[in-house]
């Protein structure tokens, strides 16, 4: 039998994913759970994204594209880079991905070298850490707290910077803090990164659920950043499968060399699809969304200060709350069984995101209707009452 | 500017890529072009696959399936194991991902260490090279000709075979020269690999379009092969972007923890249409088309041979022809070029496909129709016998 390789060795489960097996458990003995774990949005597919699919459906034929995506996709894109951040952007420097994940894919790919250290924000995605090492390259988890709105800082950057650093990975809106980075710190990133010759990945995935703060693209401060975007988040295109990559313009030629080898191309229908993202009628439908979403943060912020949880920040993004549960706990993961399995409350605990204060800390999604929202504080609530009582 | 890494450096254009531009200007002036270079079948993906598909966008919810894919497709997959190899497969080892592109990248991020060298035959497909040195691997390419109907040997595995090695790489059908391997000498193989504790991953993507000889699973003769598949060549989706992966049982918790971050899961739709390909009603298109392939190909085999190409074996399987073309060049490319613009036919020259006499050969695709392939030899006919009166 051939061994594992150690980069899959040390990629560790996904903790929440014990949370949704317990949960999933529990339902089949005919419990209803509250799902505040789930990072993906509970609405459907835009109908003008869906009917654009099904017309492409209807014409049966569904060849590859070429490998960097449907030129008129790419164009799209480039308009809506064009109308929503007022930057002119090359359509040649678009390229269509599976998912984000595969836009990832692509950035590390073209700059990462075996060894290389990439500075991220902890607490963060777990995943991106992990594509980190699957190219070989070492994560760096930089603390960050509200004091920072939990982003990485210019300061941080210079202090951890190291030769063997290679570059900074930046996601805001944020995972698991929904925290928006602020635009002059993100330029003074941007020139830490360009003086030392590093490179930017910013990770833009959430961008549009955005409440109150501007979302900055980080092309807008730095034109060599190599960002990275998503249709399913804010489009609601998750199970489409289907992400972008913006790459400078030197990068163009290797990307679409790799963009070959890595996928062949992003799926087709998705691409049709998506063609409809940026029209008006799914403008509508998902300015609608993203009030909802703004109503469900404001709704759980204070229901979750009124509960004894210490929060951060006000709702800037994204849909999660990560809130600190040490009036309660010392151990999130413990804290999120038991509120699984005493109050039917599915949450996920802050070890999945980092070392950083993680058994203080749990996340909040609010992907699910205000009233489930409602139902879930109550639920914790009569839980917490319950502990507190004992 | 950050500096493009080594690894994207190192992939090279694929060649065809430039006949294909040429191709396109041609056509841009109004030139009929026949297509003899297009890896991807020419028939639709069949009506009751993109029925399903079109069921699936109808109810609008597609959210992400589980990593590993949808259990019932999952569960369909290794039925059709059962029923065509004889073959009892637990579905949890199945891995349903984006196209066999996406197969391959965790095949491989599962047992490549950094500087593992891989054995794979020259000629080969190009991107499996490039998919080796993306995880820190070392391709091996051991030289194939007739006698060996272009497979690795058992004999050739021992010889070149060192401490360095990880593993061995069978494609079969192969590309470009359509060879399907000897049942024995796959098992001969799989002795001598399990022997030195490597790792064979068989890549089974032409698997149906066989002509004759019966194409054999890896697992049939190894269960700790690594096997792709895909649903894009014999099931006709390319475009759907969606292909699998069969691991060894003891790797099954590693492939789902690898699948989550490298792709989150394979796009849903496809997913829920890939569950139409294993029908009575699909089976029966498929058979079709297969004998249509077989029938061109017969063709192709024979007007090459008139037309004084060397050909290896008679077609066995997969949609292309290898013909050696040293009685017309020494350089296949300019070879290339020229049929390109003197008769408007395209084919892949060897180049892009290893080292190993690549300049001697040339690859016909026999994915356009029978009256197009007639017309193509005719063109090259009228082609040859300008040359060869200069």
């Amino acid at each position: 039998m051939p061994r594992l390789a150690s980069r899959a060795e040390r990629i560790r489960p996904f903790i929440v994913m014990d949370i949704l097996d317990r949960a999933q458990r529990l339902e089949a003995q005919g419990r209803k759970i509250v799902h505040m774990e789930i990072g993906e949005p509970d609405f459907p597919t835009p109908a003008p994204i869906v009917a654009a699919g099904r017309e492409a459906l209807a014409e049966g034929v569904l060849p590859y594209t070429p490998a960097p995506g449907m030129e008129s996709l790419r164009r799209a894109i480039a308009a809506h880079y064009l109308r929503r951040y007022g930057i002119a952007l090359k359509h040649e420097r678009i390229f269509v991905t599976p998912g984000a994940s595969g836009a990832f894919l692509l950035a590390l790919g073209l700059v990462l070298e075996n060894g290389g250290r990439v500075l991220t924000a902890d607490p963060g995605y777990p995943c991106n850490r992990n594509l980190i090492r699957l190219f070989g390259g070492e994560p760096v988890l930089v603390p960050v707290d509200a004091a920072d709105n939990y982003h990485l800082t210019a300061e941080a950057v210079r202090r951890h910077w190291t030769p063997a650093t290679a570059g900074v990975w930046i996601t805001s809106p944020a995972n698991p803090t929904g925290t928006v980075i602020d635009p002059d710190m993100l330029a003074a990133i941007c020139c830490e990164v360009e003086a030392r010759g590093g490179f930017l990945l910013s990770d833009e995935i959430y961008h549009g659920l955005e409440y109150g703060r501007r979302c900055i693209s980080a092309l807008e401060v730095c034109d060599d950043a190599f960002v990275v975007n998503s249709f399913s988040k804010y489009f609601g295109m998750t199970g489409w499968r289907l992400g972008w990559a913006v790459v400078p313009e030197p990068f163009i030629d290797a990307a679409t060399r790799l963009a070959q080898n890595l996928f062949i191309a992003a799926p087709t229908h998705s691409q049709r699809a998506a063609l409809a993202a940026f029209g008006e009628e799914t403008a509508l439908e998902l300015e609608r969304r993203r009030r909802e979403f703004e109503a469900r943060g404001r709704f759980l912020y204070h229901a979750l200060v009124n509960l004894g949880f210490t929060l951060g920040p006000y709702p800037q993004g994204a849909f999660y709350l990560y809130a600190d549960c040490s009036a309660f706990t010392g151990d999130s993961y413990r804290f999120a069984v038991a509120l699984l399995e005493q109050a039917g409350v599915a949450i996920t605990p802050g070890q999945d995101f980092g070392l950083n204060e993680a058994a203080n800390h749990v996340r909040f999604a609010y992907t699910t209707s205000l009233e489930n929202l409602q139902e879930g504080v109550s639920r914790i609530a009569a839980c917490l009452r319950t502990v507190s009582q004992a």
